[in-house]
């Protein structure tokens, strides 16, 4: 797979620790690209921060209720921040798609699909091959094209 | 903080199971930078990986014993994979330091010190601030000059 570079790592945080976490990033060099709540079976507040002038984002996801996914993550970590999953970011996740099928990857998703910012994403299972378990969610990440969020 | 980008970001293995993912990690489009074995009381192996042709990489540590600081980061998430740390890069570890505890960050490190492949690193406390905690351990890294790994 041609991979470009980390889009973003993405933490699952406690449910109302988000906000006093924004302005220590900020001192940390991150700067806030884009916030969303997304409802419905995900209940999740999503803010993306850029770090510095880079390409690489840092994702936090905070559950909006109990029965959140994300807090789940939260309560699996004994209720402290968890690594909910890493993107790596590609031309073409097709490509991607049809090269990691090939190679016998897990991928959770039936087919590339649409994710935030008009990005095109699909994720990889954390039982990742028969030969290998990275342990890890990855995400892999085709950038709506004309823009980098 | 002047930050330049995600230098790694640093995931925990369980004993035994890194060397089947590195398989697994070229075919997501990384590559083998460097590896060694860190003993007394690390007893770490740290696999260091690049992703695509990027300034980011992925540093795995898998425990050499059941007494490693880093087996016991994936004891406390139940035995699988977990994110050890995030670290930023920045052009130079000593102004960053001076501007964070200038602005009541909790850092671990006295002063900046050296780390992997002559890097100047430092590490902030995962209760960052009193103002909010990040959860997460970050480091911060400055790379040795003429060389990015």
């Amino acid at each position: 797979m041609k991979t470009l570079g980390i889009d973003h790592v993405a933490l699952a945080v406690p449910q109302g620790q988000l906000d006093s976490m924004l302005a220590v990033y900020q001192t940390l060099g991150c700067r806030i690209l884009h916030e969303e709540k997304v409802y419905g079976t995900d209940q999740v507040r999503e803010v993306m921060l850029q770090v510095g002038d880079s390409e690489n984002m840092i994702q936090l996801l905070e559950p909006l209720s109990p029965e959140s996914p994300v807090a789940k993550q939260v309560e699996k970590n004994g209720g402290r921040a968890a690594l909910a999953h890493v993107a790596f970011r590609v031309d073409s996740a097709q490509e991607s798609f049809d090269l990691l099928k090939a190679a016998g990857v897990n991928i959770i998703d039936a087919a590339p699909r649409l994710g935030g910012s008009g990005a095109t994403v699909f994720f990889i299972h954390p039982k990742t091959h028969p030969e290998g378990a990275l342990g890890v969610l990855y995400e892999v990440v085709e950038p709506a094209h004309g823009k980098e969020e």
